[in-house]
């Protein structure tokens, strides 16, 4: 192994904190990663395990002996277990299910009775709750034991277990002993739905100032929490997912995943891209005795297809991004559509007026010019209407517009583009 | 106006939140946004336009008078003059800092020293100090004021002001009144030195667990605080910035910015991309005369080109992000280019023959079917290749491959991918 990989390890092994340990692991190629998890503290594993995305995590549990794993596996708490779920197989996730205590299997369980995209999923369950007729010397009896990370609330329940009041730790402290609990309550507090979707969950707990969020099931009992660490985890991931997804891929996808198994991810998507090219390409072949008479246009297709797909990029990224904002709706489709339909016509005849100039004494013809410009112009205009409708579409029928988006709309304008110039050059040229 | 906007509007009315009213006037186009903000409350407008995008933050002040805007900055905050500060006209954040308190001025004067980069820049200085022989009894009269949002711990600085360690509130509880502070002392608690980057900073106090680390200057002087509110806010900041990048956008693109700005914005990028597409057929223009005897070449130049540049963004999105989390190190690199092209290798044998069968077919030729799978076999290696230095390069030269890794990747991938299958087509069709 080099010295820089020398480096690696000794990071990996120096490192204090499981999350920077999991990212110098991923950053190995598969060897040297399964020997340096051979050097990492046995009491660290597990935390270091539930940092890693579940790709690179495969890779490990599938080299450690299953005695390992039991010890491993011991007494893991149910939020590290529901981290892990996806990636056990259902053999060892069964044993590692019977050795928890009951209270954590339940927790388990709980927990799998919601889907990965609800808030649900991710309750943490150290809250710390009081009746709703505690007094402030109760919840200085509270405080006195060890708190969790990220608390700032006390949570009243009432007989029923119903979420009721939540209340300021801080206000608390300069309160005298007797006085009710509820009369200290936040006004205005939210509350998250188990059903909720996670992402939105976790905004509402970033936006609320506070360090969690209160969690309650149908009949608004009190489930447990999401706090600001989840949350900031929930977002950072959904973001992860959409860069990803732009190239077809996954949020998991390890850095150096064995090659099969990374051939296989990937060529999905470059099959749904053939497709699109092939078709493409059928449109091209309906103009083969133009391409043969004017080989120029051959020569050109690339400008007129290229300016088109980076208009309607850049159509269809603002609009992801109002989608995944809440900021679209039927109100305002119409008027983003004239808007951007009106800026793709600007930068159209600006840059259909420079193209036009390029390629008219390139090749040494007017009318060359004319063919491209109008063929410019109007797959701008193109891209920006398909850059605004595909991503609503996509959203209407709840595919994501950032995985799907950028391939419909490449496939819209390359054919606009093809058939537009090749089409004009056809009538004008011949 | 039609009922939704009119929805709209009653939702920005009776929303408390400042973020929703911000996300919901975003939405609006300018005149409705102008229209509406008249109806919202005035001291709920600072707030509002600290929580906005920069592009619609200006298209509100624009509007508004001079002597509403003085009434608005009114002894603002310095946070809160930072964050708008790239917006307001010199002149208008003169006046602004002028009307500050002192306290605030010099505050707002320390940030405007670092760049937007840096984690000193979005100090907030709100924090608990006490001197290094406090004891527990401080702690708690301390703790009896009001406290600010996302605080756990309380900081101890030494007679030179500087930052010496951290005390969790919650162990101050437990403790009896005489114990000196410095005995409740946490362990490996991080400090955030202000010339860091901010983006690390704030990943930094996302993985620390506690709600802020103390932020340091040149010798260690307590300087204030980063929060993990500012933190989500920085990295969520930086993640929407890679989105909007990998479209030539900006961050603070307006869904309704004026035509003419937006048509000025994205006319550069389409600029840049027409350059390397009029590149692209350049290199088409050497094979005039091959196009012109074997039209098919001329019908599935997209076909090659749309495989390299698919494979391509794979790779390269890939290397993106391990570049962000400081994945990818000399160490590694190599490793990388191996498996990237192990997989580019399968899976370029794997469609080259797919296409070759359907080329063949379609064109009655089996040689157009070897020149095309030769051709994808080539330029999806090369797109592996190119898909992993092109980021690496990008970021030894400081620029942001999020945001010119792409347009150079399908530069290569075009080339590559033309001149492959044309000058194949030229030695093996003519």
């Amino acid at each position: 192994s080099t010295p820089d990989s020398k480096d690696t390890l000794i990071r990996i092994l120096n490192s204090q904190e499981a999350n920077e340990i999991a990212l110098a692991l991923e950053s190995l190629p598969i060897e040297q990663r399964t020997e340096a998890w051979k050097n990492v503290a046995q009491d660290q594993r597990l935390d270091i395990l539930v940092e890693m995305r579940s790709d690179p995590r495969e890779s490990l549990l599938d080299t450690m002996p299953i005695a390992e794993l039991d010890s491993l596996f011991n007494n893991i708490a149910a939020s590290d277990l529901i981290e892990l779920a996806d990636t056990l197989p259902a053999r060892l996730l069964d044993r590692a299910v019977r050795a928890m205590d009951t209270l954590q299997r339940s927790y388990f369980e709980d927990a799998q009775q919601y889907s990965e995209d609800v808030a649900g999923r991710w309750i943490d369950h150290d809250v710390l709750v009081l009746p709703n007729n505690a007094k402030v010397r109760d919840a200085l009896r509270l405080l006195r034991r060890q708190l969790p990370d990220y608390v700032d609330c006390i949570f009243i329940t009432n007989r029923a277990g119903h979420f009721s009041e939540a209340i300021r730790i801080s206000r608390v402290f300069g309160s005298p002993d007797h006085v009710p609990l509820v009369d200290l309550a936040e006004e205005d507090f939210s509350v998250i739905n188990a059903q909720e979707d996670a992402v939105a969950a976790a905004t509402k707990v970033q936006r609320s100032g506070f360090s969690a969020l209160p969690v309650v099931g149908e009949n608004g009992k009190l489930l447990g929490r999401l706090d600001i660490g989840n949350a900031c985890e929930l977002t950072q991931e959904y973001y992860e997912n959409q860069l990803m997804a732009s190239a077809g891929m996954n949020e998991d996808e390890d850095l150096f995943s064995p090659i099969v198994k990374s051939t296989k991810n990937r060529a999905i998507w470059l099959g749904i891209n053939l497709l699109t090219a092939f078709l493409a390409s059928w449109f091209i072949g309906l103009f083969e005795a133009t391409l043969q008479q004017v080989v120029a246009l051959a020569v050109l297709m690339p400008v007129v297809a290229s300016m088109g797909g980076i208009a309607g990029s850049q159509t269809l990224t603002l609009i992801i991004r109002g989608l995944a904002l809440n900021q679209i709706n039927a109100a305002n489709r119409n008027a983003l559509l004239k808007k951007e339909l009106s800026v793709g016509a600007l930068n159209g005849i600006v840059w259909a007026f420079v193209i036009a100039i390029v390629a008219s004494i390139w090749f040494d013809s007017a009318m060359i010019g004319v063919v491209i410009a109008l063929a410019i112009l109007a797959n701008i205009l193109a891209a920006a209407a398909a850059g605004v409708c595909i991503p609503v579409i996509l959203d209407k029928l709840k595919l994501d517009p950032a995985l799907s988006g950028a391939v419909v709309l490449t496939t819209v304008t390359d054919i606009v583009g093809f058939v537009a110039f090749l089409g004009l050059g056809t009538l004008l040229l011949l």
